[in-house]
Formats: C-alpha cells, structure tokens, sequence
C-alpha cells in the first residue's frame, strides 16, 4: 500500500498551514512505502539547505519505518547504531520524519520537514502525517 | 528574480491538467533560477525513475537559461556539446525542461515533465511554465 | 537578491589582506544566495585539501543563512543536529564560512575561508564579508 | 613548476577582458598542473550550470596535458576515447579547455572557460593562457 498524491498533498497542506501557526518557513517532502518522492514543497524564503535534509528525513523514516526522532538515541557515539549516516548515500536521523499510516494502521509512507528547530520539524512533519486518512 | 511557491503551484496544477488531457502520468518539478528545488509532485502510477528525470531536466534548463530541446541537437555525437551530461553530477538533455518567465520577461526558474514521450514531457512542461504569470 | 561578481571580488581582495596580515595561506571562497559559485582564490602555497572545505563552508552558511560557527554547537553528539553534515554532498559545520549582506541586511551570498586555525578562517572570512557594500 | 595566484589571477583578467569583447558571460578556471583549484570567476549572468563545466574543462586539459579540443575527435563514437568522460567523477571534452605554459614551455595549468559556443569558449580560454607569462 502505498500513499496517493492527493493524500501526499493533503499532508502537505496541513504542515505548511502549521508552519504558518508556528510563523517558520519549511521544506517539506512526503515519499511512498518504497522510499520514492511523491510530493516536495518549499515555502518562500526557507532554508535551501534543508531541501534535502527534508527528503533525507523522509527517506530515513520511510526506510526503516519509524520516525526519525526514534533513530536519534540510537545514533551517538557508543551506541548501537552509531554512523549509520554513511549508508544509503546519506540519512538523516533527528527528528522531522515522521510515518505516515492509513486508516487501518500501515505504513504507507512518510513525511520529512526541516527549515527551523527540530521540535518545530517535528511538530509541522506530525501535523502533515496525522491529516492523512 | 525568483519563482515563489505560489507561482510553482500554478505551474504544476496547470500541468497536472494538461498531463491528464493527454492521459498520461508525470512527474513534475519546478526549481527556482538558482536551480533549488521549489515544488514537486509524482502523480499516481507515474514512473519512479522519472522521479529524478523532471529534476534533471529543470535543473538543466534553469543552470543553461534554454528548454533541453534546444541542447538536444548540440549533444549528439560528433556536435559540440556531445557528452556535455557528464557535468552537474548529470543533465538530461532531451525535451521536457522549460523555462519559466515571469510577466518582465526575465527567467524565475523552470519546469522539468517527464513520464512518457519527450514530445509529451514538453507539452506539459510549457503548460506548466506559460501558467506562470 | 544576488551578489555580484566584482562584490565578491571585493570581499576577496579583503580576504587576502586580512590572511596577508595574519601570515596565513587560505582558500577562499564567495558564493551566492543560491549557493552557487560566484569566485575563488587559493594563495600559493595553501592547503590543497581546504580547497573543497573554503567552497562547503561558502556553501553552508548560504544553504542555512547564518555563519557556520553557528552550527557548530548544534552538530555535537548528543545536540540537535548531530551528523546533519551528511546532508547535500556534505556540509562543513566548524567556523569559516560567513553570509554576506548588502547595505539593505538582505543576504546576497557567503564567504568560505579556509587553510589555517578555525580562529584564523573566521577572522579573515568575516575581513571579506564586512568588505561587501 | 606550478602556476601562482598572480599569473592564474593574469589569466583570468585576460580571459574577461576577451569575454567583454565578445559580448559573452563566462565562468573562467585555473588550475594548477596537479589540477587542483587555484582561482574562479563566474561573471554576472553567466550560466550556473557552466560552473562546474569550466572546472571540469580546466582538469581535463591540465590531467591529460593537453587541449580539450584535441579530446573531442577521439571521444566520439567507435574512437579510441569513447565514453572516457566517465573517468574522474566527470571530463568535459568539448572545446573551452587550454593547457598554460610558463615561458619555458612547461605546462603549469590549465584553465577552462564555459557561457557560450565551444568556439568562443575556446578563443576566451586561449586568451587567458596566453597572457600567462
């Protein structure tokens, strides 16, 4: 199952209107169950820098299944997981990647959101995966 | 002059419309002049490794201020810009990347289409572009 | 809102002088708002391996809009964005790279500097940066 | 023996100079004979994409010791060189690319020169290295 593009836009919909509460500027990217760009937008005057952190994000939770703040323990020095970084030609693992489940709870994708704090990626990402149905 | 996210989403609705027109399915994707990614989407059914393809193309017009068609004949063996996709970590040089101006005249970025015939890519892609006001 | 060429010549003629004065060797490195390469300079007998660096440096602190010394307390282990450096073909998080503004406060662009102490990068980057009228 | 800042910085004053007069928008590099970067300039409303073409023209000439416009015949198909643009993480081949020699003959660098015809291209370039003493 994968994630339609009105879906995907729905999602995108409801982070960039969180971002406007949030009065931040993002770059936010949803990708399908197989890890592949189904929608990207980046709002006037966001980070250019974040354009593929966003997707990195994205790709992250979509790959592994879990939202990117799960990875971020797991990532520093002396733990399980530390430099996974250097696989799959890049990953991001703090937080802003979120899964974006359908109504009877499988994954179908994800959603990744970077351009401010990452509690603030993090919120906007949540506001675009929970608008999915 | 840069495109706004705003412009960009006329630019892909206007060829979301036309690529149903022609019963096809595209990705598409708009960069700004500086070639950063603005907006892009996948429609459903679409060719995944044309993800990549519409980036190339927009981003291969935006770096070279012309539509690919116009680099494709320069590119053949034997021309001057033959193997000319070895620069930029890869062009795609076939139709399919527009320039979009605004009303001044002057380039604010371009569209990259791509998801079946080049013929087609390029006649969603210049929907996309003259929707650009 | 772009640098221009002979802008980012002048923020290098005072780059060089600051490095002169500092009798330090450095690459230096002007890019634009849309991080593309606008101007570079290595001095003769300057580290060959902070080619690369001086341009990440430009690069970073245009991609995120502020100075890297910026985010070099935020890519520790344990902080925000550990390891956001495998982002965008590779970021350079350690001081040396400045934004450039005009007159207006608006960022054109960004200096890279490297080739010596990251004290010594900073000081000469920030030498070129305020030389930008 | 490798080209300094000062003559790369003459080539470059040249190469412009001869730009202007032609009316053209170049992105013009030198590198030293190890074909590492030594001095950049992309002038205003040269294309982006040409950046990383002007470098890639400079390596090639100064790796091979020689014109890239003597590549172009053998990199075509069923020549000897075909496909050799795959080396190197990317050559250009095409015209653009001039080898510098000091007044002793000795190849010292190379510069690369990218906006507009191979033809041009070529003239700018060879203006640059000429004025290499």
């Amino acid at each position: 199952m994968n994630i339609t593009l009105a879906q995907a836009e729905a999602a995108i919909v409801a982070a960039k209107q969180k971002a406007a509460e949030l009065k931040t500027k993002m770059n936010i990217c949803v990708v399908d169950a197989g890890s592949n760009l189904v929608a990207f937008v980046r709002m006037d005057g966001a980070w250019i820098g974040s354009v593929d952190i966003a997707q990195k994000k994205a790709k992250t939770a979509a790959w592994f299944m879990m939202n990117t703040s799960a990875l971020s323990p797991l990532v520093q020095p002396g733990k399980p997981l530390f430099n996974i970084e250097h696989s799959n030609s890049g990953l991001i693992t703090f937080p802003g990647g979120v899964v974006i489940n359908n109504a009877a709870g499988q994954i179908i994708g994800a959603i990744g959101v970077s351009g401010d704090t990452v509690e603030n990626d993090h919120e906007v990402a949540t506001a675009g995966a929970v608008a999915v149905k």
